[in-house]
């Protein structure tokens, strides 16, 4: 084939990935950010957001279940469940795999993404519709601090944040972390994407002392590979109230999983303790 | 800066990755492949095979850790030890932080590579020169078949191979494997670098059939990021005849540890057990 195109994402001053196109599906301009969705021989369709690679889906599963499942099992009963960001909605369609979950309330900052992956990513987007989920277009860190003010409480927030520039800086902030504390039950668990540890090794310590400020017990990174993101190398940090997923009971899991039907590629019952013990020393 | 020079490895069809340099350190050609050292920005010194990322000063701990230590401990009183290829000497400088080891066979196909190495490249070929490595220049296929006719035995093999292309084809044949088994003593340990589990899944199941077939009693993968690697999503898959890693004491280890005054960025105790739980439900 003669035609040869490719989109080429600037990672870092000193660094710059590019995967071969097939198509461009859509390209749009909010009130806050381009948005272009992509179509690559690699990966499958591609979320670029400012000229940022999101999520592919080639290897969407990893990141989205290990944002989702970890949490949710170390909290073990979540009925009210709050997601920051994502408008993709692979996390989402996660967390709705877990029966216990009676409401998602999904904040997103920016409409036209939900709209862009709805029409353009429904392997992702498929749950969005669905009756126990309320999309509440607005920003995360301002919803916190509001529901913060009230009674009401989440048994787990997961923050699936993109990166901390711009309008998403405050999400990872002590003001916010304090208000998140605040949101969840005495029982609740949040997990937020930290970034790289090879490459913001200072934002995540940055982020566990923040927690720790915040009054949680247990607080940990885990780490995987997410190809399209800068080095590849990747981490989410889960901060517990109460629970340590080292101690989630496997056959509760187990039994779970089996009863939900629960798909997946990634998580299981043994990852769910791995990923928390297979933490590179230098992060610890 | 005006001066804005490059170095883009196309890692699959449709996929490329690209360090901006400081310089070209060397280049030069052997018998069997090209060869450069160049200095980048992002990974510091970066060891380039065949136009292939090789190995990096900034992220060569996360490769030349997992494939040492946990095999290493694994056995438990490893004396001698054969890796095979990793010319950049990294590993064998790992495979010395144990004490217990009496011996390193070091069979490397390229001796330019070893060479170019020691020159640029010192905090990987520091130990090369030991007393305690033989460094043997030869191909690693042939040599495992001929100590498999002899009565010389290993604790521990490392295969540190590249690409399953060319001369390195042989090493992920079932004859390789085979003869491996025969050249490790009755609790021997084996762990090769198996690719990336995204991009070579169907290879990684074929060595993981091998390795049944050629008597090993357990086999699992571990996974990890190398940002330099094609998809920085990438798997070693370790092979014994009796020791489970996830049967290691881990008071042991943390002894060893202190007791060696061993130093690691990626590996310890936690991560032994955790990187073998923490495989992906899709490789399994």
């Amino acid at each position: 084939m003669k035609f040869d195109a490719w989109y080429t994402e600037p990672q870092t001053e000193n660094l710059s990935l590019s995967t071969k196109i097939k198509d461009i599906l859509y390209v749009g301009k909010s009130e806050y950010q381009e948005i272009q969705v992509i179509d690559t021989y690699e990966y499958g369709k591609t979320l670029i957001l400012e000229n940022t690679y999101q999520t592919t889906e080639r290897d969407e599963f990893i990141y989205h279940e290990l944002i989702s499942h970890p949490a949710l099992f170390t909290h073990g009963n979540p009925k009210n469940v709050l997601v920051i960001g994502g408008g993709d909605g692979g996390t989402v369609r996660e967390v709705l795999k877990h029966e216990t979950v009676e409401n998602v309330d999904f904040v997103e900052l920016d409409g036209m993404v939900i709209e862009a992956c709805k029409k353009y990513m429904p392997t992702l987007s498929c749950k969005i519709d669905d009756e126990k989920v309320n999309v509440i277009i607005t920003d995360g860190i301002k919803y916190v601090a509001d529901v913060a003010k009230t009674e009401k409480r989440y048994d787990v927030i997961i923050v699936d944040c993109p990166d901390p520039v711009g309008p998403a800086a405050g999400l990872f902030e002590m003001e916010f972390y304090n208000n998140l504390y605040k949101c969840l039950t005495d029982d609740g668990v949040m997990v937020q994407q930290t970034e790289s540890p090879l490459l913001h090794e200072s934002l995540i310590s940055k982020i566990k002392g923040h927690l720790q400020d915040a009054g949680f017990g247990f607080i940990r990174p885990m780490v995987c590979s997410i190809p399209t993101y800068p080095s590849g190398f990747w981490s989410f940090t889960l901060a517990s109230k109460q629970n340590s997923p080292l101690e989630t009971e496997t056959a509760e899991i187990v039994a779970k999983m089996e009863k939900y039907g629960m798909e997946t590629k990634y998580y299981d019952e043994e990852v769910h303790k791995g990923v928390f013990l297979a933490i590179p020393k230098f992060l610890k």
